[in-house]
């Protein structure tokens, strides 16, 4: 994805359609989900126009990460709510919809539905080790 | 939780227990699941023993969040899968089972079982405004 492709978060964040806004600053802008999961739901994005994570730059990423604690914070202050989920989907197979990286921050309340399908397995341990010195070295 | 509270990540950081690390600097430690969803499953944590998303120092986060565009690239190009999710729980009737903050990435793979039960809502736009006026005025 260029950064001067247009999704309707690059919209979102130029002004140029309506949001919820809970937080901005230079690198980050934060809003309400039009279909939430629960009261609060909140999208945190970068305003660098990556599509993923894998493709986001260093810089924004520290500044999104940097972010995510104060935001939480805010929103669990006013929601009341005391758990919540952070949920961010790469590829349209993982279940992304808008190809402009988000965080879903999303409060979970006692009646609270969504979930997670988590079905894990065991480790294969000589596999992993494997694969663990294979990513340590392509890190490294 | 106080710094000083001992879980089974802190014990992975200081090296008390073996895990399948790929990725270690100052501030962040990577390493395999043990009982992952699927093959390459990789919890990222801070060093810093903080519980949840929301008391997380802004620093450890900052770097959390660098760490991350990264950590998926090296995960990604040796797994060789093109999606892949990012769920970091806080709070157990949020899913979190370790008191220590963690980024699960999760590669998913045609053959992938993992998946959310998303049941989104309309948003209820009046108080929506209101929501995020509140939201917005106490973190700014």
């Amino acid at each position: 994805m260029s950064d001067s492709e247009e999704t309707i978060f690059s919209l979102i964040i130029a002004g140029k359609i309506p949001s919820h806004k809970v937080f901005e600053n230079e690198y980050v802008y934060a809003f309400l989900d039009i279909n939430p999961l629960s009261r609060g739901h909140t999208l945190v994005i970068p305003k660098e126009s990556a599509a993923t994570m894998d493709v986001l730059s260093a810089s924004s990423a520290a500044s999104l990460g940097q972010c995510l604690p104060k935001i939480c914070r805010g929103i669990m202050k006013i929601t009341g709510a005391k758990n919540y989920n952070l949920i961010q989907n790469n590829g349209e197979a993982a279940g992304q919809t808008v190809h402009h990286l988000h965080f879903h921050i999303i409060p979970h309340y006692p009646d609270s539905e969504h979930s997670f399908v988590w079905v894990p397995q065991s480790i294969d341990h000589l596999d992993a080790a494997e694969l663990s010195k294979a990513i340590y070295d392509e890190l490294n």
